[in-house]
């Protein structure tokens, strides 16, 4: 079964990014508006329970933290994604550092710079990534969003994710 | 903001459930194929945290129970709802019983029958109703689903569902 992991921003911003992502988002109808903390796996059930077990003991220890939106940039030329860009991103850097440790370690040669982001437009040609952000990137983007929880989630067939299980930070 | 509490089989029922949703659920891309516990309702931020500490508190005692999903069948003529009916809804029953209580009662005015559902079409006229139900009544459904947890979902504006906290049965 295909997981992952993600937190998600409140109402206010996942409205905010929706309406943008209506548009330029293929994604759009599968997942609300979500930071991806580890990407999708397949697992076993016991890969699954040792997964809930670990999270468990991840957000006992974490302490709730605070996201700062503040502009629409993109990921290019890595993809033609175009993001929500973060003030600061160090605490999520860390809660990815913690969930991808012990059973959830990444194995080497799955390894890839950890980037976090809050898309709202994926898989876009070079033309329309330049247009769109050349427009967009005039919008004053400033949204705060409290980060009190992870989402372990998992796919179903066609592509959508139901949340499994949330683990609070206790930390 | 908008809330509701609900249940979701396991994901090969929920695949199961979607290859037919696709075709005859308008909801069918706003949430993954659930049984509600408690329909949706706009809580301030207080009502939602005294939702958290009730729902703590029936999981706690709740145990976990096994569903048994045996045929198409439909809402109607009480609304134009195919829906995969349950050998025994006793559980669930329980559930919302459980659920509804305390801080989540309902008022006296919005009650109604509670009828536990995995809806599978919705929306249809009278003609299409009965004639996708002569199809599908053929089809032999025999599934279970161990529910072990609630999920409290809110709502965005675009009428897609976000999971806020699952709470797992621990009676």
């Amino acid at each position: 079964m295909n997981c992952g992991i993600a937190v998600f921003p409140t109402k206010e911003v996942q409205d905010f990014a929706n309406s943008y992502r209506k548009r330029f988002d293929p994604h759009y109808s599968l997942i609300n508006p979500h930071l991806t903390i580890r990407d999708k796996e397949d697992w076993t059930d016991e890969q699954l329970a040792a997964a809930v077990n670990h999270l468990e003991i991840v957000a006992a220890s974490f302490s709730p933290f605070t996201l700062h939106f503040n502009r629409f940039t993109s990921l290019y030329p890595s993809t033609n994604t175009i993001i929500i860009g973060l003030e600061d991103r160090k605490s999520l850097d860390q809660l990815h550092d913690a969930v991808c440790s012990e059973s959830l370690c990444i194995e080497d040669s799955m390894k890839h710079l950890y980037h976090p982001y809050l898309a709202i437009g994926q898989q876009m040609s070079n033309d329309e990534l330049h247009d769109v952000l050349a427009s967009l990137s005039k919008i004053p983007v400033n949204y705060t969003s409290e980060i009190d929880r992870i989402h372990l989630l998992y796919q179903t067939e066609n592509g959508a994710w139901t949340t499994y299980q949330t683990f609070k930070f206790k930390g």
